[in-house]
């Protein structure tokens, strides 16, 4: 799109030393964010933050600080100043997206998830077995998710080994830091003819193929790392769930699946596994269910479930905009937090709508309150997410999901500078405002009112550039 | 705003003839929209559609036709084309709006509806007696609705004759076709000292003040006009109301009011109007209920509501963003459909977050969803709203709201040129997307699915051009 770079040349590879000038927000506690102004974040060559000052009144003063305390040397890093009104912001982690669903955003009529799937989904995942295809709706999907301030996203590609192993390139390439899974399903009568996997060991051994070729192009695994990719239980047989959990454990890596999304999907999963007690109880017993996985949905879970899942540490991906959109129900993010399970959001491209994830915090706030009004007296209060809630839930909560807790969501020394650069546009005396944005401030807010205003109307327009592990990914023109 | 015109040039006031050519979509029937390619629809100099016609194959054999049958000289009127991929599409009718509340869009925390009246909506009402910084705040949300492709707003003011009035002079000089409400509450105990009319005669015989000023700029209320505006029950003494139907009976006009958001406000009510069966018994014993009254949320109507509603020929203004933001209730709009009652929407900012008509269509489709999700069978999927359903409700649904129905909402021979021009990025063989846009065609989708992308990811930056009675009143630079 117009507005997104294209090949980075070197110089925007970012190997340079820079700093960073102005306010930072981002999330204190899970209830609350913290503004830090007149502040200076330090990031080396390798996008690593090596030192935050708190306390430098202009930004020159930061310049002179940086070099007296880091040993650099002025003209030799870059200086980035966030504007009167601008902040710098954590990226956003989606914790759930398939990118090979991203050419039907807003399609899905009045299915529910098991026809939606047949109807739109499943041919159009199988179409990109067609690398051209593949690579333009990969690309297209990496840009515009970019865009929107998502410096992270857990991945689900498609069945086919060559196009997942060209959306690992191409998050490489365009510099999003990205977990890329091959789905794997290989249920006969589930799965159509068209797209299904071979066999149970074709299932596994198919994933391992994925996860070598990310290892040779991210040997460290820096930016882009193999997740593992079971669809979800009615997909899947148990010989294949369990080979998968073999391979999790032989490969130490993440592994992503869908639980509990729809009743009828909660109905037949009760029948393909009649051994198990719950559909929680499927990932359970088959050795999937662990601190490295991630659950999307998680709608109608019942206490047992619930109890479970924190229990063996797995975390919960949320996907406001999808459930509401395919009818799936309303998940209780408040009740999984207070079972002691870590939530992030997730786009879920595309039984989601939206390739945003402020958008998807938006929709978490309004979905909480709709599970608010089933509740009376405290619960119900307690029910809603805040906004600071929502953001903490697009950065932090996101991180702990994907296992980067320690590694992103924040400005903290020895964090990554996963990072995006904010901008409201200002009303000027005349009632005109200055540029192109959906967010107009009036000059009377505070900080904090900004911040509603920004997560109630703000979108890609705001986003007006945005970090990867140092690296310069976005920028609007 | 940069994109927003400025005080258009007598060129730009469109006192000529005009042709349209392309793609027009509007409703057909509640249920489907009507597609219609190669068009052309000619508009004379006042704003009015005197042709239509479906088989051009060509703009220049639209040109030729409009000037073998209306008699036009070539050169002697304009002529637009929408490109491949744009389409003209009804200009959007905003049935419920507090443009005095617009600079708090997205601000509400926690807070449910009167709670919220207090802290952050009756301080910013009252403060707009400032014509300062009225007009900064009204001339922002003109403009910024305008951007949104909102051709028509049922505005409510503030209690404040002169900055009301102001509202109405900025409509006119902006183009927006409006109907303006003073703000009416007298009740004391309700209204907070500091912004409250001074007595039940003052409350009915400023709205005359109003009306008799909008009368003067706009006597034929060609595009402005005045609605009486009783806050709602709880904000009005029954001698108030009364003493408005009286007034509505002699002018003539719209009536607008809240009916029935919340259950506390709902038991409010009972309270304050002992002698009442009901909410909406309040207004109908008052003498305020009939075809020309909007009522907005009716969320928590019980069904023999619903019938005194349809039985008096009321109208709803529905607004989901609003409803869902401040825990309000999801609305029934099916259910309210089947009763015979006539459905708008409306951003009801800034109960509702979002000044966008687009944004509060998404909403009523997800809103409905939630409904679907409380109800079980043929009811369940009975309940949710298609995407042509919410288009409706935008545009024609609206127009009858507001009683404009045989004006506005579509393309018909005799209808005002109340229009957008709409386009959606193209994303090329790269995965680049054309323009700034949230919403990437691909090339292969039908028109019912790009419709329903632009539903779900589409936002001001499709909407190109917008004309009301024929005027530009914006266009996207």
């Amino acid at each position: 799109m117009g507005d997104m770079i294209r090949d980075p040349s070197p110089a925007t590879r970012d190997n340079r030393n820079r700093l960073f000038y102005g306010t930072f927000i981002h999330s204190k506690t899970r209830e609350e964010l913290e503004y830090l102004h007149n502040t200076a974040v330090a990031v080396d060559a390798s996008g690593t933050i090596v030192a935050v000052n708190k306390t430098c009144a202009t930004s020159r003063e930061a310049e002179d600080d940086v070099c007296s305390k880091l040993g650099w040397r002025h003209g030799e890093f870059d200086v980035r100043i966030a504007k009167e009104g601008q902040f710098f912001f954590p990226g956003f982690i989606d914790t759930h997206v398939h990118a090979s669903q991203y050419p039907n955003v807003g399609i899905f009529g009045k299915s529910t998830l098991l026809d939606w799937l047949n109807t739109y989904t499943f041919p159009m995942e199988a179409s990109l077995a067609d690398l051209r295809k593949a690579k333009r709706v990969y690309t297209a999907c990496v840009r515009r998710t970019l865009a929107h301030g998502t410096t992270t996203s857990a991945y689900y590609a498609t069945i086919d080994v060559a196009a997942t192993n060209l959306l690992a390139d191409i998050c490489l390439r365009l510099g999003q830091r990205a977990f890329v899974g091959r789905v794997c399903m290989d249920r006969e009568g589930f799965c159509p003819d068209f797209y299904i996997d071979e066999s149970v060991e074709q299932s596994v051994e198919k994933s391992r193929v994925v996860a070598e070729y990310i290892r040779g192009i991210d040997p460290g695994y820096e930016l882009v790392a193999p997740i593992l990719t079971p669809r979800f239980a009615p997909a899947c047989t148990a010989p294949a769930l369990e080979g998968l959990a073999r391979l999790q454990k032989e490969l130490d890596v993440l592994v992503q699946t869908h639980v509990s999304e729809n009743e009828g999907e909660v109905a037949l999963v009760a029948e393909l596994f009649p051994w198990s007690k719950s559909y929680t109880d499927v990932y359970d017993k088959t050795g999937l269910l662990g601190e490295k996985m991630i659950l999307a949905h998680a709608v109608h879970l019942s206490e047992e479930e619930a109890t479970t899942i924190a229990r063996q540490g797995a975390k919960v991906s949320h996907c406001p905009c999808s459930n509401s959109s395919i009818t799936s129900g309303a998940a209780r993010v408040r009740w999984m937090w207070d079972k002691g399970i870590d939530v992030g959001l997730g786009t879920d491209m595309s039984g989601g709508y939206s390739p945003s994830i402020l958008e998807a915090a938006r929709q978490a706030a309004l979905v909480s309150r709709h599970v608010a009004m089933r509740l009376e007296g405290e619960e119900k209060e307690r029910a809603k997410l805040t906004v600071d809630e929502v953001l903490f839930l697009a950065t932090r909560g996101g991180a702990k999901v994907v296992g980067l807790g320690d590694k992103i969501g924040g400005f903290e020394v020895g964090k990554q500078w996963d990072a995006q650069l904010v901008g409201l546009a200002m009303v000027d005396e005349e009632g005109e405002a200055d540029g192109d944005s959906n967010v107009d401030i009036f000059g009377w807010e505070n900080w904090e009112e900004r911040i509603a205003k920004w997560v109630y109307n703000g979108d890609d327009r705001n986003t007006k550039s945005v970090w990867v592990k140092g690296r310069l990914v976005h920028e609007r023109r």
